[in-house]
């Protein structure tokens, strides 16, 4: 049978962890699926640049790889969702499959992108862009193909996890555990991306894409990242019987609304993904006729992106040889929008800062009456004198615009000294 | 687009519950993946019975359902390993696909049964026959594919990890567990299939063939299951940091022979396959690229069930509609064997019963150092003056064989006052 041939724009560490891992996983793909794969022309930045295993002499223009008659596969590894996007377009118009790992490509310039290759026939693979080592992409598009999901949870940045892991195991605040995370290469010199819930609000937008046809507008999600958690609230929520995730929410609400979030919530410390600990990540959903699910596994690294790639470009290959259309990009969620910031109906944990004086909690638990908002525990330490004190809230089920308001009205007591930290809280499945 | 023709042999509570869910399935499929299916043909032992919701009237006979020319899928629900091997073999003769749940069939006449199907070209489908809600044999056929399999553990039994999850919680033990598990429907009138653990070995020996290319012979599986499992054990593992749980193995071990077993296990109480309570099933897997990746889920019910044939009937459809060959059965395993019984290296739990009196614990001590075997710790509980205490063993890696043949020496020792308990210990990835 004669290969399948790839090309490759852009080779940082996936890529170069593409190419090495490539030759053994060709003998399996071989075994298993009939197929094998070439590397046949490769795009970088900088051709000067001496480089491992490459096949072939890498070139500047992309172009040339993308037109080059012996490519039937286009791999984007550029990152980024400009030139990036120029590539998928480039492929789709030529007619050839692309692979991706590029999360923010789909996430933000998906609208664009999708009706295009949708139009063209062309299937995009993109199992590498969500949870790495996990094919949890190919579960939601293939194996729970049968099941209206009832929703979606996930810890799906590793580089956050890691910092929260170690807050919770050591007691250390953000800065510290993030100063760890970067010596051990678990983090990024720019950190934002991750840090600030970005990254992992791009793979729920497209976790939603796969489950509900539906690509949220990418500004339009709420997203909270986890610079501003304090070693404080991690050690409240573990007195309360919760574990501090970064998680992203993924929920249908009453029919044509999706609920999209990512945010530092609480988790039950007795469930399941409480225990998914470092750079691991996990996604649990819950099918109609499946129930809950729960997938974990490593989220990145070159060798975990590299399975997922491997796996979609086998598919791929597959499907070319076959001469058999390949998957369908998801659709049907035409008419579903997200559902309005403050129409969030979730628990929530607040902390309040107080002077320690009779009458706060009394005070403080009438304002949420008044909202209809339940309590269900309230942790109140030992003030010692001081000044201030910390007064913890953990809710029941409430509106988020009602929240909002009950907090501006503490805020304007004379008795609360600094702003409220509000953090969702979330039972699971 | 045309529906494809679906004939059903056999409808009992699987049977029943695709039927069922099928309606709301086929709008899905329809979306997802524009095929839709629709059931033509369906065969039962006793057709005058009343059922709900079959769209065409049942007869007796199946071989007209698999020669019916509208049945372009067969899908077979009988269970057992004989009417159903004859069911699967019409329907690869006539050359339609099948889908089926039957994991005794395949592990146990798969070796008949499987290389009929790659002769004819014929796909066989069965991801509903291990660990129904969760799609792992989709993910090791497809979403690992690029992986080599460095090895696979699984809780793939409902009912014993419900009698196990109870004995855990509740101190109560496996009579009395397995009641509570029959009143609620957890357990079969016959138990000997789910508690001997036969059940867990058909889908060991299914995981094995995915994994390796290689299917067991049924008949060398070593299989324990928990009927002599006693309260006791649960909780001197328990002390020692484990959780017991009814575990199948499936890992390589040198070049060419693969370990495959089933029996109840240690694992360390804080691995998160010890958080797998009740019914639930979980499979845990290390890839060579992937990393180590967990699966957990519903693994039986008519509806876990269903999400799983549902998923294979649409795969199965879309190939015939794109006239793809549709999946591959694994193979390329054909010079993999069995490892010797005794040959198998891994830690071990021993319970002895003996005499309260003065260097005991020094007697045996002696005895395991005599076979090079190492004690990782020691469970002595006071004696209160009882004829006959236990004595706990939790040991360093040792060779079964050489196990064996230290157990036969202690209980020749005079002190030695019944057979000892031995139990696989797995600290897992």
């Amino acid at each position: 049978m004669d290969k399948v041939g790839i090309g490759l724009v852009g080779c940082g560490t996936v890529g170069s962890g593409l190419v090495r891992n490539l030759p053994e996983a060709n003998r399996l793909l071989q075994q298993r699926l009939g197929v094998g794969l070439e590397i046949r022309a490769v795009a970088v930045r900088n051709p000067a640049k001496k480089r491992e295993n490459l096949p072939v002499q890498p070139v500047a223009d992309w172009r040339s790889v993308v037109s080059n008659p012996s490519v039937q596969i286009v791999v984007e590894l550029l990152g980024g969702t400009t030139e990036s996007l120029e590539v998928a377009k480039a492929a789709v118009a030529a007619g050839k499959p692309l692979v991706t790992a590029n999360k923010a490509l789909l996430a933000e310039r998906g609208a664009e992108l999708i009706p295009l290759a949708q139009k063209a026939r062309v299937p995009i693979y993109f199992e590498a862009s969500v949870a790495g080592g996990i094919p949890v992409l190919k579960a939601l598009r293939e194996g729970l193909v049968a099941n209206q999901l009832l929703g979606l949870h996930g810890i799906i940045n590793g580089t956050c996890n890691y910092i929260l892991s170690r807050m919770a195991e050591e007691g250390s605040d953000f800065s510290s555990a993030l100063q760890q995370a970067k010596e051990l290469g678990y983090a990024e010199a720019d950190d934002r991306l991750d840090v600030d819930g970005i990254d992992a609000a791009h793979k729920a937008a497209i976790l939603c894409l796969l489950a509900y046809g539906f690509l949220p507008p990418f500004p339009k999600v709420p997203v909270e990242g986890i610079r501003n958690l304090s070693a404080q609230d991690v050690s409240f929520a573990r007195q309360l019987g919760y574990a501090i995730k970064l998680l992203a929410v993924v929920r249908p609400v009453g029919p044509e609304r999706v609920e999209v979030r990512v945010s530092p919530t609480l988790i039950p410390a007795r469930h399941p993904m409480a225990s998914v600990h470092g750079v691991f990540n996990a996604v649990g959903l819950v099918g109609n006729l499946s129930g809950p699910v729960q997938f974990t596994g490593r989220g990145a690294g070159p060798d975990a992106t590299s399975s997922a790639l491997l796996a979609d470009l086998g598919e791929a290959a597959r499907h070319l040889q076959d001469k058999s259309p390949g998957p369908v990009l998801p659709s049907g969620g035409e008419k579903i929008r997200l559902i309005e910031p403050g129409d969030s109906v979730g628990r929530f944990y607040v902390r309040f800062e107080v002077r320690d004086q009779p009458g706060v909690l009394a005070q403080i638990a009438g304002i949420f009456g008044a909202e209809k908002i339940g309590i269900s525990s309230v942790l109140q330490p030992e003030g010692h004198g001081a000044d201030s004190v910390p007064l913890v809230f953990l809710l029941e089920a409430a509106r988020e615009s009602a929240l909002q308001k009950a907090i501006a009205a503490v805020q304007k007591l004379a008795l609360n000294r600094a702003p409220a930290r509000v953090l969702r809280v979330e039972d699971l499945a």
